[in-house]
């Protein structure tokens, strides 16, 4: 609004860049059946495989709340199936099922089509620059943040 | 996992990225006794003004259902207020209060201080960089993208 010169803010431009492929994504992930939501359980599932609600929540950064819900949703459709966890009676399982290994190909399909799209727009070495700078930041995260997940 | 080089590929790093700015965003905002998706209602109805839940969902990319449970939630606690809109007589307005204002603040506060950390690994001529090819793609974005507020 003002007419000076913002200082250089990438928090702002990514937070604002995030909201609008987040929106992109939603509606990619809609077009297949799934949601952003679904598809982030389908694909933590599928790289790590079966785990507890509880180490669900953790690695997606959800509430359980959410977490109970997604699964529960999943469940119905038939793409997870819940089991007690033998370390811990008052858990339970959930793990893909066969139609849930096809949602999970299929969300990361969707993932991988939606970025190449959005960032298509960059030349290839833009995008080896990108990457460069956003690896910079991610690895100094990673080495300060406490491990929380089992 | 392989001993290939990979290909450049921003998407992936960029959502891994997102991923973990997500989880500490939200340890950050429970800790000022808010919620990622609490503050992203109030600072939407800061920054826009009062508007109602159709419209908050649209600006969000929420389910109109995750948007009905946080303004519960937020009227519960006395951050917003809702009354009728004169030009739907199905739909409610939404409002901050003046503690709500004060918890908007508190939530533009959080988010700007950790953003500051996040990326302040950068030298500044490495966020120019940053802020340079992250809105390169916000751009095409935003000119390919159908409006769809209000």
């Amino acid at each position: 609004m003002g007419s000076s010169v913002a200082p250089v803010d990438p928090g702002q431009v990514y937070m604002d860049l995030h909201h609008r492929t987040h929106r992109i994504m939603e509606r990619a992930m809609s077009a297949a059946g799934l949601s952003i939501g679904r598809a982030k359980v389908l694909t933590r599932l599928g790289a790590y495989g079966p785990m507890n609600q509880a180490a669900l929540a953790t690695r997606l950064g959800f509430a359980a709340r959410t977490v109970t819900e997604t699964v529960d949703a999943l469940e119905r459709d038939g793409l997870v199936t819940r089991s007690d966890d033998p370390h811990d009676r008052r858990a339970r399982i959930v793990e893909l099922t066969a139609a849930g290994r096809d949602a999970c190909d299929v969300a990361l399909t969707v993932r991988t089509k939606v970025m190449d799209e959005i960032f298509g727009v960059l030349t290839p070495a833009q995008r080896a620059q990108l990457v460069s700078l956003l690896d910079t930041v991610r690895t100094n995260l990673a080495q300060g943040e406490i491990d929380c997940g089992n």
